[in-house]
């Protein structure tokens, strides 16, 4: 059986989310990571100074925002940012988010 | 004797700040509103759902941030947005913020 993940549709996604999830500065470093890793990141691989608990919450308000989507991958799961998604509901919101040194 | 308030350089804008500002849905709505107002809108004329005290808050905040410029005019305050200093600062970020119905 294959697990899956809950992930919101892209015209589901709303600004207010993504604004709470993007305020907190450990979360806008994961964006950032993920950004600049065309293949993903498992969990494990992250650079944050917080607990593995901590950074599965901090993933799992990411995911329900939209702003990633996560799958499993063996005991661990993989994180890509939904940059595609995220640009045709809010365009040019993500780069400027980045570029602003998100 | 001219009362003035104090405002940010833009150079000392923090993305941290602008978003801790705008994840308020009724800043949000303040920025919005402020964005169609080309001669800036004084504090009165809002249209927002909050106490007096409140809104004085709330523009306190958007003005720590960087995000308005607050002139005393006469017995109330005049609010024009720092569209420009924003665009310096974070470029894109405010278009991308309003396109999304912020």
């Amino acid at each position: 059986m294959v697990r899956t993940l809950e992930h919101p549709d892209p015209a589901d996604l709303t600004l207010q989310q993504v604004l709470e999830a993007l305020v907190d500065p450990v979360r806008r470093r994961i964006v950032t990571q993920l950004s600049e890793a065309a293949d993903g990141m498992s969990c494990g691989t992250f650079d944050a100074a917080v607990s593995r608990s901590t950074l599965t919450h901090h993933f799992n308000v990411l995911r329900e925002a939209g702003l990633i989507r996560q799958t499993y991958a063996g005991t661990t799961k993989l994180n890509v940012l939904r940059t595609e998604d995220l640009e045709s509901r809010f365009p040019g919101l993500l780069p400027a988010l980045l570029a602003a040194g998100a």
